[in-house]
């Protein structure tokens, strides 16, 4: 394994001046004036993948963004890791809050300033220059293979259709994801699983037209109101969700497990101090690491509605809207969740007012067991190069892709994320630590090694 | 009596051209960008008033938008009607909901549809066509002033101001206003009531930046949820506003005004029809009419917070916002209900939220009593014309300057309205009928006769 390191120690400035070239491609998926950059971008994955020892690299159409492939089948016989990662970003806006400029990567104590460096183009990039650390000192002990898309940040819309016509082609024993978050290079972590989400959209319509709140005020539902009641009715005084069956397929955390959540770093001050706010809030009977990791959620992401404008205007408005999403966990169904989310507040409507709501894109929740094997390779290697076990944490976002990498592929998933919860993730000033990158670089090979031998 | 329908007749044509150029100019006094047609507009305005017979016509600065005055004293003995209206507009958005340019106005089905056609210039027009009408048929007999303001939708920011510096120049015997609505053209009715206004904004802040919804919701407090927990909080199950000692300083109206209003023409089934509700909403125990009229009520007129846009955003917002309002009656105090609104809000504050509260100009209540020669002169000239005695309603907007008029110039107002509710104030496509435009110039000549016989 000294080779390894020699390797990487010989070779760091050009894997930093390689992810920076990276990172100048605007590469936002959202944006229909940057489908040539993500053209670029892909084309310049698919040589990274060539020149770091694969076999083969291909660049797969799609109605969206294309998918780019790159395998090194050196053993039938041998386990094959599936590496999944995305080289598309975030859009950039709001662009005068970036202190650099967000495709200038810029290097400031230590950190990779620019869109894209933590989330993924930073994260998956240590897969391949960790691939070519293997393949050049001779010692990969697993088959390889490489999908890179370019819709995480959409949504992922035409991914199904690529893994559902693929599923020769994708085959392998795990699916290795490095596009999350750790508790600290002091606390290395692993997340063992990501919520689900269902998200709706409520439309709240009183009368036909906007009215003047003193010729109508009083006699007249008022849709900002009713809907105000609606959300009102979702917690109960414990902030548990009201919604009938919302909770009825949760697995409840085993007492072990919430022993060891309750034994990860967290210091409530500081995680007070940091988000500015004297109290917290949340379920009763759970800690905040509960809350945001094996606990269901119900929040409000958007409401609109009448003059929102500056000074005022007495306007009864026709209507309101809301944006509401749930953070589901196993076993939950995001279809299910969604369906009694859309039931409840069509039922509780209010005389007066009609509520209309409808579906935005959803995804399951996701769990990688603590006793599987891609667990466990993990975990090895990061001890070998933290010097610690990892703390298996659950994480609050969701990423749906894992649902449907499970359903079609039958693999799976092991989310070894090297990147910070500070890291600016969709934000100004995206980061990511150089530390961090060469830490994951290191890590990596020691996954395929472990895995190989278990 | 003759000649004034005879002059009107063969000026009719001029009368609603010379509107039309009126509503032309976008006086929005709530834009910076509107400034300069503002002035435009006070200067039409002005000389509209000499050319109607004006011995003398001012444009006053203000600190703000500018107040015209006119006058024409044909002898010191005569009583004094003092005309007070306003060329200011309100904004126009949502534009796209306008079935013709705000600002263009559009004559359809013998609707004149434009930004102001009701509120208040089509209004206030009416008075300089009757006093016209007066002047050229030789048979003005009160003396008459005029105030025509342009920050009616402001909230008159500036008029007390102007009021207390003249009040020899606004010296009157009675202050007549053209900005109210009556039943119908067969039920002609005359406000003798209008409610007050307190206006506060909201804001509640919750964490110090928007976070992720998945790696801190559930953790922290959201701030639309417990926005809409406080709205939710503001009217009890009946229906009546839960404000400690919000009702304190109501007078009840009578049984005798009760069953007064209760003979007023009204349709629940039409009501319901017009507004496109399938039921009503309102205080339990009082009818729609009391609802608008007799009683107080909250209204939220806007709210705000989080992601807005099209599709989803899993935010968990810093922020949110709400503008509510509250309608007064006698003897409520603006002042002290808004101050009740304030300290409920923040009292309310759930943990983990900031709440600020902040006020917008309210007014208040004004009742004009029906025994006064004011109003005995104002019925009369609507009989004269409609052929019926008018039905004295209680309005349930503001006008939040005939408190001041009352307190500084110790003069009655009394309101001749001609719109008609379904005229579409502050919303898009407003308008105002032909009809009840030559309806009101033909009317007010006599309300001068009459007030000056009495």
């Amino acid at each position: 394994m000294q080779a390894w390191k020699e390797y990487q120690e010989q070779n760091k400035d050009r894997f930093l001046n390689e992810l920076l070239q990276l990172l100048r491609i605007p590469s936002i998926s959202a944006k229909n004036e940057n489908k040539a950059d993500m053209i670029t971008c892909a084309e310049a994955v698919k040589q990274h993948l060539l020149a770091a020892g694969a076999d083969k690299a291909v660049i797969y159409e799609t109605a969206g963004h294309p998918v780019v492939y790159g395998e090194k089948m050196i053993d039938p016989s041998k386990p094959t890791v599936l590496v999944y990662g995305h080289y598309d970003v975030q859009p950039v806006d709001p662009l005068n809050l970036w202190n650099s400029p967000p495709f200038e990567p810029t290097i400031k104590d230590g950190k990779i300033f620019a869109r894209g460096s933590a989330d993924d183009k930073g994260q998956f990039f240590m897969h391949v220059k960790a691939f070519e650390t293997m393949v050049q000192t001779s010692s990969l002990t697993t088959n390889i293979k490489f999908i890179i898309e370019g819709e995480e940040e959409v949504g992922s819309p035409n991914l199904a259709t690529f893994v559902k016509n693929n599923k020769e082609l994708l085959k392998a024993d795990v699916i290795l994801i490095s596009d999350t978050a750790m508790i600290s290079m002091e606390n290395p972590s692993i997340d063992i699983g990501v919520r689900g989400l269902s998200y709706i959209e409520v439309e709240v319509t009183g009368p036909n037209r906007d009215l003047h709140s003193g010729v109508y005020g009083g006699a007249v539902a008022n849709p900002i109101t009713m809907l105000a009641k609606m959300i009102a009715s979702c917690h109960d005084e414990s902030n548990h969700i009201t919604i009938p069956g919302f909770y009825d397929d949760v697995v409840n955390a085993t007492p072990e497990e919430r022993k060891l959540m309750a034994a990860a770093p967290y210091d409530e001050n500081e995680f007070k101090a940091d988000l500015g706010v004297s109290e917290l809030w949340g379920e009763k009977g759970f800690t905040s690491n509960e809350r945001t990791g094996i606990r269901p959620t119900l929040e409000l992401n958007g409401i609109w509605g009448g003059y929102t404008g500056e000074g005022a205007k007495t306007v009864l408005p026709s209507k309101a809207f809301a944006k509401i999403s749930a953070r589901l966990v196993p076993d939950q169904s995001s279809e299910k969740i969604t369906e009694k989310l859309i039931n409840y507040f069509q039922s509780i409507a209010p005389a007066g007012v009609v509520v209309k709501a409808s579906e935005h894109h959803g995804g399951e929740p996701y769990m990688t067991p603590v006793d599987s094997k891609a667990y466990k390779a993990a975990a090895a290697a990061m001890k070998d190069t933290f010097g610690k076990d990892p703390i298996p944490v659950r994480g609050g976002g969701s990423i749906p892709i894992c649902a449907l990498f499970e359903k079609e592929l039958e693999i799976k998933i092991v989310f070894m994320g090297f990147g910070l919860d500070s890291d600016n993730l969709h934000s100004p000033n995206e980061k990511y630590d150089l530390v961090n990158f060469y830490k994951g670089i290191e890590t990596i090979p020691y996954f395929h090694k472990h895995f190989a031998e278990m």
